[in-house]
């Protein structure tokens, strides 16, 4: 099959791998229909974080079953489904507490030698557990694109609203305009936030986020931004605070706007991160998050995605197939593209 | 009146300070009559935080009313009531929030002039909103000894709990045995916890765990601590992480111990802690906590107390009165007590 694989720094190719074969009985193997590129990509795109020459990429895809193994009953050749970045069993007791990413027996696309989601085919450990089929047919481009979101991005927005404990009525501030955090604020406005106040100075950005629910939209950044969030809550600071880029400065951002008793919700990798203390005790400022257990979170936003209701696809700004993978993580790393989807093969 | 002051460490005296006297109409003055050494005032007794010489000192006591503003409503001459450590106007919008540590009016007993608990009398600002009025007369030494642990250590152990996340049926474990830690213990009982896994190696400590509610007592630390919890929860962790200590040590096994998805509850004031971010993150471990807000708790524990339920008071095994400050102090010092008691007045 054709698989996009990693050669070095800023150099993605679609090369010949050898085609996925069911190697447990509790594996399914399915076609790649949409794949997409994640802001954790380009860490080792950039050549920021370690990857080997030759290694397969991706995590984000949706598909169709082509086969499964005997012992999978949920699934059936021809099913559409959605494959959250991290496969997970299901039955252990970090999967029954919700936290699939933590599941004893799962793991990741494209690490220790699994498929990556930026190919043709991908063999699924534990696919009943790991995959959700999407019921219904003939889904329009535009659902397709949105169904592709709840593989990561979605759910990972969601994750950070969660982790800050966004509820009905809450004043919330995300910070970070990437492809997450307006998720996070389409997640924040679903969760039943009253007010939104989006950190962005990029003008599609802005107006995605306008779309996506945000009430308030800021131009400023660092200490400027933390006075005007102040500002905008007559000195209090906000309910919930959603923190989605992971770097030193837009945690610091996030604490300073929390109001005493609030939660920091995060779901950016830390990088360069000082947590701060102090502040945190003395103003109870809590701090949440992580690696989302997307899998868990899949089943309720498909609903609402499947009924109109939310659509997140719209993150996608960039469209290319296979072939122009290279091109896919480019206008990431230029910031020309929020994020890029890949057409790989007909439903 | 006679009211305990810093010397120099190692030195807290007796000494004469202005009677109170009521300054605004919100005021009212509070007659001392039992206060207590709290494990936050071992750091000024041992240098180990700069404290001027001649200062007052104390944050815990409970009293009767001597005097009223013209604009205290809720309380009158002769009222026994329960001050916790600071000082909140209930009106503003943390205190509205229940974060009255975080009052923007507020403050704490002996900081900018104000009197300290270790003395004869107290001016208490925003008395309606400050003071909790204990009902009923005739409280024997033991049900007094409970009311006063609600000024401070109570409520301490049961943030650390409830920031941590404990409910019915969780699997706990507290990191730390001094009066806070056991006072986890006992609100962790409270909060229907089916199991608590208290780390302590002292005799005495390890009894009143048990007898808190303790259902495990480990008497390992540092790494032995954490596996020896791991393995009491066959390789799973803690529902929730309870952190009473405040050093580098303890947080770390309390995230060692904690389940994916667990929130470490935390209330030792951070010295020389690192936060491990990694674990957080690809754990989804929370951290959430601080200086307690302890007003809005006392009325829902003093029922508690008041019915017998619970005895927080018998973490005070060390007993003097006004004129034996100093080893009040000391037996906390040189671990002698778990928690000195301070006589001052008749009710």
């Amino acid at each position: 099959m054709r698989a996009a694989v990693f050669i070095e720094p800023h150099r993605i190719e679609i090369t010949d791998r050898p085609d996925p074969v069911i190697a447990k009985p509790t594996d399914a193997i399915v076609r790649v229909v949409l794949a997409s590129v994640c802001g954790s990509d380009l860490w080792f795109y950039r050549g920021q974080t370690a990857y080997e020459r030759g290694r397969a990429v991706g995590h984000e895809f949706i598909g169709v079953v082509e086969e499964v193994g005997s012992k999978v009953g949920a699934l059936a050749r021809g099913d559409l489904v959605i494959a959250p970045f991290a496969y997970s069993d299901g039955t252990c007791p970090h999967c029954l507490a919700g936290i699939t990413t933590s599941c004893v027996a799962g793991g990741f696309w494209a690490y220790d030698g699994m498929d990556g989601g930026q190919g043709e085919a991908v063999r699924v450990p534990f696919a009943d557990a790991t995959l959700v089929k999407i019921p219904g047919t003939g889904h329009s481009d535009e659902m397709m694109h949105s169904l592709l979101a709840l593989s990561d991005v979605m759910g990972t927005g969601h994750h950070a609203a969660v982790s800050a404990g966004v509820k009905p009525g809450s004043a919330v501030a995300i910070v970070g305009d990437g492809a997450v955090g307006l998720c996070a604020v389409l997640a924040a406005a679903r969760l039943g936030a009253a007010r939104i106040i989006a950190l962005s100075r990029n003008p599609d950005r802005q107006q995605l986020a306008r779309e996506f629910g945000a009430t308030d939209i800021l131009a400023q950044r660092g200490e400027a931004a933390s006075e005007a969030v102040l500002e905008l809550t007559d000195g209090v600071g906000v309910d919930a605070a959603v923190e989605c880029v992971g770097t030193g400065q837009s945690m610091t951002t996030a604490f300073a706007v929390a109001r005493p008793g609030a939660t920091v919700g995060y779901v950016g990798v830390p990088h360069g991160v000082e947590v701060p203390l102090n502040a945190m005790f003395f103003r109870n400022i809590g701090m949440r998050g992580g690696s989302a257990p997307v899998r868990t979170y899949i089943p309720e936003l498909m609903v609402d995605v499947l009924a109109g209701r939310i659509n997140p696809g719209r993150v996608f700004d960039f469209e290319t197939d296979l072939n122009g993978i290279q091109d896919a993580y480019a206008a990431m790393d230029e910031r020309r593209a929020i994020k890029s989807l890949v057409r790989v093969g007909a439903i």
